[in-house]
């Protein structure tokens, strides 16, 4: 059980469908945040002066009038909090932003302050998103870069096809749920286990090739029988792989060839010589 | 500035040092959360009678005397919950959990409630942690086992230099701090800038075999004449490599020694046919 436990954090998946969230400030830091914000289902509030927004908040504030609503003025006092679930500070100024934190915090709204990670509840970090696949680097504190070049390593380790394959995983578990219904007890433990078992006997790909009708057939075949069908069994077949990487040539072969060519040259170097 | 927007989580890295957590279950999934929130500096305290808890439940209260406070009882109502800042229901009873997250939403307490999404604040990922570095992955809720398959993939993608080259990286900031103080501003962002140039031009590996002694010739030579001198320059030598994989023949050196082995092998032949 010894593993090396304390000075992290808790990493988590905040839910905000729904929910209001304040961005206080309009600059780079700003635009980011309202990326963050957008992949949730948040009604987002900026507050910043007109002519303080970044080129890219002005685009996001244009494109998504339905989310975002605007107000063009500096931040007011706590009055601006109310109905608020979460608050974002993206200011040059520490001072007001350590202000809004404090009045966060009297209210028990989370809120981040960019740059002032002693006044923040929570940190963002690097993160990969893939329909419904999110990942998140976070190094502590420690160097945003950091976490840049270590996305990149595992963006390279991801083929593409695990997003797919996880909205399909998800769709199964759904039309499972239909044929057998009912929250937590024995059933919700017999679903779970029968659901990890096709993801364990299934690849990733062959997972993202499930149809409407091979689920059901999966559920037929498979959950009335309480065993997992194969994916061949099921008549699944394998699209043509698409070839990122050129076909390399395997040392074994290599080698092989190479001694074959080495005979052939040799017999006729001799052969010529005669 | 296209991009799939909503239907997402907003992932974060919660900070519950010195905070209060309260883990109302001692089951399997009790055992989980203990353990995500031993990553933290948080103070825990577990409710749950004695005859519930999981061996692994017990081991961790067991060891970690000093940060788990147990309590042998039922939840009792909203007293429990003062003085929390962060609340994980681990029970088979749904309806006590849901009972429990009304509560905690009435005091503005976040909480999360095992095997009931739609009652939680934040849900949960798997997480890969390397000393500093913290990853998490998240399917949002469309399957568990998912998210553990894209863990090995990612595993496999790290080379384990990440967390100490993150760790290194840390304390030359710190080091940069205290030579060139203050919080925002220019010279906050000649730091940063400085700091991303440092980890652009040195390798992962690089970062991980820096000293003190080196940190303070890169601080001495880089950071005062505004330029980032190479590993090589600061006299950084490379140990040699960990080789976990065994060396490999390339196919263009195996097929080179094939054709000469068969040259050789051919020209033995002939010699003893002469």
């Amino acid at each position: 059980m010894a593993k090396a436990v304390g000075g992290g954090s808790l990493l988590i998946a905040w839910q905000l469908k729904d929910k209001h969230v304040l961005i206080v400030g309009g600059g780079e830091v700003a635009s980011q945040r309202i990326d963050s914000i957008l992949t949730t289902d948040a009604h987002l509030t900026v507050l910043s002066p007109h002519d303080g927004l970044h080129p890219r908040t002005k685009r996001f504030i244009d494109e998504y009038t339905e989310r975002i609503t605007y107000n063009d003025r500096l931040f007011a006092g706590p009055e601006d909090l109310e109905g608020m679930d979460m608050v974002l500070t993206a200011l040059d100024d520490v001072d007001i932003s350590r202000e809004i934190c404090d009045m966060c915090r009297n209210a028990r709204i989370p809120v981040n302050a960019a740059d002032i990670p002693d006044s923040c509840d929570f940190y963002f970090g690097s993160q990969i998103r893939d329909g419904p696949l999110q990942i998140m680097i976070s190094t502590n504190g420690n160097g945003p870069r950091m976490a840049n070049l270590v996305k990149k390593k595992l963006q390279n380790a991801l083929s593409g096809v695990e997003g797919p394959a996880i909205t399909k995983v998800g769709q199964l578990r759904e039309m499972l749920k239909i044929r057998a219904p009912g929250v937590g007890g024995e059933l919700g433990k017999k679903r779970m286990k029968w659901m990890t078992d096709v993801c364990n006997t299934w690849g990733m790909e062959e997972l993202a090739l499930l149809d409407d009708m091979v689920m059901q057939k999966l559920l037929d075949d498979g959950w009335e029988n309480d065993r997992v069908p194969s994916f061949a069994e099921l008549g699944g077949r394998r699209q043509p792989a698409d070839r990122t990487t050129p076909p390399t040539l395997s040392p074994a072969i290599g080698s092989t060839i190479g001694f074959f060519a080495g005979i052939v040259c040799t017999v006729i170097v001799l052969a010529r010589r005669k």
